[in-house]
């Protein structure tokens, strides 16, 4: 065993955190299962299917450390069957009055379905918590450098000037609108499975809608009205914003690594006593963790696909996705858990080099406003000519942009020498700031209402 | 030109429907443009930046039949830039008074993503609207079926019996979660958009923020707060949506594809006159329209996922991902609203073969009902294990599985005969029709208090 | 740690064979490490930088179970570096004289690319060896079901008869392409890495292209001429193949799935002793391996997009792209490996039931046949309207086809009705059986000459 | 019609070459389409099938000029039927003695396989072309600039430095290597279908092998043995390689777009007479064309994922991955076919400004070379210590790079200051140049022996 790197004892802290693999590890795994049985046989005793007695002996012994799981292993070898190992496990534990009470009428997806809701409870409230603790550290860099002048780069090239704050603020923005998401998709995703064979509750006889409404109750979910075996859309709607969330964490991960160039030098990543760049090259400080929230967000997209995928199920129940989903929904956890984790230490330590943000507004920054005082006399698309002949014959004489347009006769025909020259002495960021500070009390207003816990 | 199949004369029905052509074609588009720019210079003149007149003169020409599309591709060619070409083709037509107040002040994202978001308006209109169609088909089909026996499937093996009505209920159900899901995201998905260059409205000095407020508000868009040029989760929200729509979609083609089988010949998609299934087999009723809702949803996941990757942008402009997504994002809509027309063709013609549902509950669905009725007495596992036996012990006397329960000693031992003979002589789908009922019920009471039209 | 359930104690085995764990196994993968570094001390102890001592110590300690794995994890994640801490693991329990020899000039790709070329030297010859295991048990099948008689089906529905060696024959010839696929790669693949920082071999002085060399041919490698760091085609092509191994797989294992329906009944996959089909409905055989093999076409797949995404690297390094792979490519591996096992064991074991097949053969499938004699001297189209009335005409009286036919007075009007009596009383496969010797023959004959080792 | 902006009037040319369009435009189509009936009928007559004069009369009108194309259409809409539409359409023009000796036992994809091969050959031979086109630039790039120094580049950060022609040289060998792909493929890509109904050949008694052969013989097509309708790994295999062509072209196009950035300004793409880089913003010069290479590259990705999908086909037809093929396999010709014509345009005209390649050399890229020369007698680690303590101590102190080393009393402990002034005055790529003159030489050597045409 031990073959994923994702799970080796050296690289696994890039792809998981403890917190996760608490919910993930396999004792944690089987012991949820083995309480959804516990719950089941509770459900099934208050609803007169199970003797009492059977159900508290099973609620005793569904705990992971009492079974021998080489027995669960060579069973589920044999048998070729999800659970009837666990099940068999237990059943050796339990007194014999109770072993015939094990998992009564249930299938696999009613457990594995359960847990999953259960998972989808216990993930989204880390992302809940996460992400607001990312949009608290957003909202303050956002404040902080809400006039701090930096270029707007479109298409790699250097475009008209923004702040800093701006930038953060539209992180900040897109982060509370993941929240909104997370509240709005709670009630479909919280639901619990319980239908036996072929999802119509047969087995339990006219006590099956009772039965489903306890069990779920008793577990803290929704109630789902009608079996969900080959309905998976409860679970990709969680997938596809988890995809959401890793890919706005991808984005500000790309955007410190492109801002920590040293030709740009603008941003960079915290780097953590002890930490090495490259052992050829002494002098690097690599971006290394802005760069793996790039790489989480891949793997997560990819896993994204799979359950997608998934969601076009035959019948009643469908091994050929279903067990995909055994793969890449835990993926799509660990790995928007982690990226959330380094995304927080990236931005509750990122350098921010103003002065660099300063060097780098080269001139090229002013044309559009020099553009906006030309318009309204000259027509837009006119003065748009101008300036291009301006650049292009200061260009010609080696002449930087701002010295180009300060000496252009053409631009200087048309514009006061004095406006001329403070708008070329200045960068002006438009309504970034303004538009910043909107972001800010919108969030904020929010955040004192909304609850600190999700759901 | 006309080198994709979607778009061919002969075989573009299977790729887009006339509805959503109209939104998409080329001159609808061009048109659509030219009205945004319109909206602009009316905007622009209620704050003062644009004279009315100018922008009365613009409202006058923004017509996609006054252009000379010849010119905007030649200089679209020319300038490689986006819409350069437009705006002169459109300059071309104004009185020289007005020709320099075009596209003031506005980037090619202003126009673009102000469309994607008109065109998210559109689009999710038709699919709301059809998606409600749907499912009074589904609703119908639930209550016509509520006890309409057939064997549910799992693994592609015979399960335990449910009704039709459960199967189409379960479908319904889905439906209805998207049409939750598309009402909830509509305020973040219908924004406008407007900042100029680098998204900071500088180029409108202090007017920049009313400027978008009117624009948006004229267009009936919602003010975004901020730019979102680089931020695109709520396109890729809305994509995702769509995404699972078409998936729910092709899950119902699937199954009908399946059913639809002569060894099975459950269900049937309607032929229509003059349909030919085989030239080679002419016997042969092709199950085309259900297959095509398979090959629909394998196409919008794909661009899908293109729209997903492209949540991943850089800086403030990002060509790389913003281009694709001028390919994907068109196309998963003409898919999805594709797919919306052939499912409800599907389903309100849909043959439902009773007697074939019947036939095919050949003995196997009895087991857990009989195992449900053994199990208090002799313990469910034990009586599995009985069952097992007497099925085996039949198997091999080459006994029906009915047969061999009905004379097995070990079953006989442990049943009443008289409640044995009535399980075998039922099949019992358990609580399928209350849930199916259920379904019905909550959709019906929210068709009546909702909207008809979206959003 | 074991939070991915492809390692788990209990579901492992579906996700990895042992032989391919003890590839990527992190002690295993961590001592090819060492291996390659003690590789590397050799190569450049031969061409005279690094003292011989020096590179028989490292030789001698490159040992996994000599080294302190709790430092080297506190090591690499206080550095933050991929492969520092291995290095100070092996300078530790090195003796002093070598301990600046240790990764002499080497940078982590130099490494980790080596590994990755080394893997596929494995892995490629794991696939090779089960690729030709399952087409020797695909011929067989098609030998032996030359002439076994059953419906061809397209479009879900009963078209003209074939044999079941014509499909055998099918996924024989598909697996020899991609045994023909795996020769002409192999080149390309097994390259080794080695380049320092940059890639440029600086700081290996004039012996950088001999050290190169030489540190390939000692590990069994190609020489690549250039560093390929940040040239990915060579580990894509080899995962594009893996991909459309795993593919034919899932698509033998979905034909099993179909054809295991109990509706249809022709195969089977084997049921090992002791395997459950279900615990709810005990009558049940699930075809659990041939799902599994959808299932991990589906994965693989998935991951293969992640590589391929990969092969769109930046500069001299791109970690972003770099780190996926990581995951990605060994889980192609693991994936495709363990479905070739377990599609060999569905195979080899497969259960063909030729009376289901004769008896699926319900007469629909003699209008080509029929068509075909009636064409010559009606007219294929005039014919093909003459079935279909036929047929309609018919099955308004109920009747089967073959009844249909054999009493239609428009058939019999242009058919003798001998020949139509020997049509209908037989099902006529074409050269389903000649086409199926040929792919024999040209497999046996190239098996008798390729070697059986890989590459 | 004319929804996707792929086919737009004004943006196609993003999307597709005129050349490409040829082949995939509905007349070239449909033209290849009858011409195909036509070699058909031919074939069949050389066989005795079909009347030579039938034969003759198919030849001579299979034209699409002839064609009622409102007919075919309405056909199709109303039969639902692929094909049938256009074979009506065809019977209609002739002579009633041919008529009914069109499409003689042949199915759909007969046709549309067997196109699919002709389009792969057409494709194949562009895409030969225009990779050796390609490839002449880069190996004529890399010998001019086979000593231009520049930074190397590790995650995004400086590095060692290369030269130009090292890079340039990289690139050249992927593409040398798929020249090497792309002429062993072809054996298996070009390959015909005949098969009918469900590929049996059964319609043509016994000389359906003979006509398969003259069919594909006269169509320069190889012979497949046995039917492929459901085995698409010949066409996978095409597309993964167009896939990995396109992400050559992406990466190629990325680096461009990266180095263009004006803080680095090492290359930037041609710019074209006329063209406009911003409307807002009069200064900008975006690397459009460069980053529309990434974008081709995404979309090309999509769609062969869509093709790998399609590979696990069900059955002898598949009506759902089959469909979705039709759209998937040209767009990722046309696509790899447009990106290999922008790649050869932005190579062609590549400005490489040498200057700015030395002013990025700042020296950082001189510590591996210190390293290197400190390493055999201080140990390499400790060298590595030293390095990192003097630059520390340099960057406290405010000094550059070289100035920390030059003046750094731990460095010039251990270094010769007359060694140490050449490394800090020099730039070492080690064996950049000699790297990249053997790929020079090797592609050179196969491009005088290997065909000017592909296959």
């Amino acid at each position: 065993m031990g073959s994923r790197i994702t799970d080796s004892a050296l690289y696994g802290h890039l792809w998981g955190t403890d917190e996760l693999r608490a919910i993930f590890d396999e004792p944690a795994r089987i012991g949820s299962w083995l309480n959804i049985l516990a719950v089941l046989a509770r459900a099934q005793a208050e609803v007169g299917l199970v003797p009492e007695a059977a159900a508290s002996a099973i609620a005793a012994h569904a705990n992971v450390e009492l079974l021998n799981l080489d027995l669960v292993q060579e069973e589920i070898r044999t048998s070729g069957h999800s659970t009837l190992g666990l099940i068999r496990g237990l059943q050796e534990v339990l007194p014999p009055e109770a072993q015939e009470w094990v998992y009564y009428g249930a299938t696999v997806q009613d457990l594995t379905d359960t847990w999953t809701a259960l998972v989808m409870k216990q993930v989204g409230a880390i992302v809940w918590r996460d992400l607001r603790l990312i949009e608290e550290v957003l909202l303050d860099l956002t404040e902080r450098h809400r006039d701090t002048l930096m270029a707007g780069r479109t298409h790699g090239q250097l475009a008209s000037p923004i702040t800093f704050g701006y930038k953060a603020a539209g992180w900040a923005d897109e982060v509370r609108r993941h929240l909104h998401r997370l509240r709005e998709i709670a009630a479909r995703c919280l639901v619990g499975q319980l239908g036996g064979g072929a999802g119509s509750l047969a087995f339990f006889g006219d006590r099956g809608l009772d039965l489903r409404n306890r069990f779920c109750a008793l577990l803290g979910l929704n109630d789902p009205v009608i079996s969900w075996t080959s309905s998976r859309d409860r679970v990709t709607e969680f997938v596809h914003l988890l995809a959401l969330v890793a890919s706005t964490l991808a984005r500000i991960g790309n955007e410190v690594y492109e801002l920590q160039r040293p030709e740009i030098g603008e941003l960079r990543e915290p780097a953590g006593a002890g930490s090495v760049g490259s052992i050829t090259m002494p002098h690097k400080r690599n971006p290394e963790m802005s760069e793996h929230l790039v790489t989480l967000g891949r793997l997560v997209r990819s896993s994204a696909g799979v359950i997608l995928e998934g969601t076009v199920q035959e019948h009643e129940r469908d091994g050929r996705a279903w067990k995909a989903e055994w793969v890449a929904f835990p993926e799509v956890c660990l790995l928007t858990g982690t990226a959330l984790q380094f995304a927080h230490r990236i931005l509750a330590g990122l350098e921010v080099d103003q002065s660099a943000m300063r060097r780098n507004l080269t001139g090229w920054e002013v044309s559009e406003k020099v553009l906006s005082f030309l318009a309204p006399d000259v027509g837009k698309h006119i003065a748009q000519a101008l300036l291009q002949q301006a650049l292009a014959e200061g260009g010609e004489k080696g002449l930087s942009v701002r010295r180009s347009l300060a000496t252009s006769d053409v631009i200087r025909a048309h514009l006061d020498p004095k406006i001329l020259e403070s708008i070329l002495d200045g960068a002006d960021p438009g309504e970034s700031p303004q538009m910043a500070d909107e972001v800010v009390a919108r969030a904020r207003k929010q955040r004192v209402t909304e609850p600190e816990l999700w759901p």
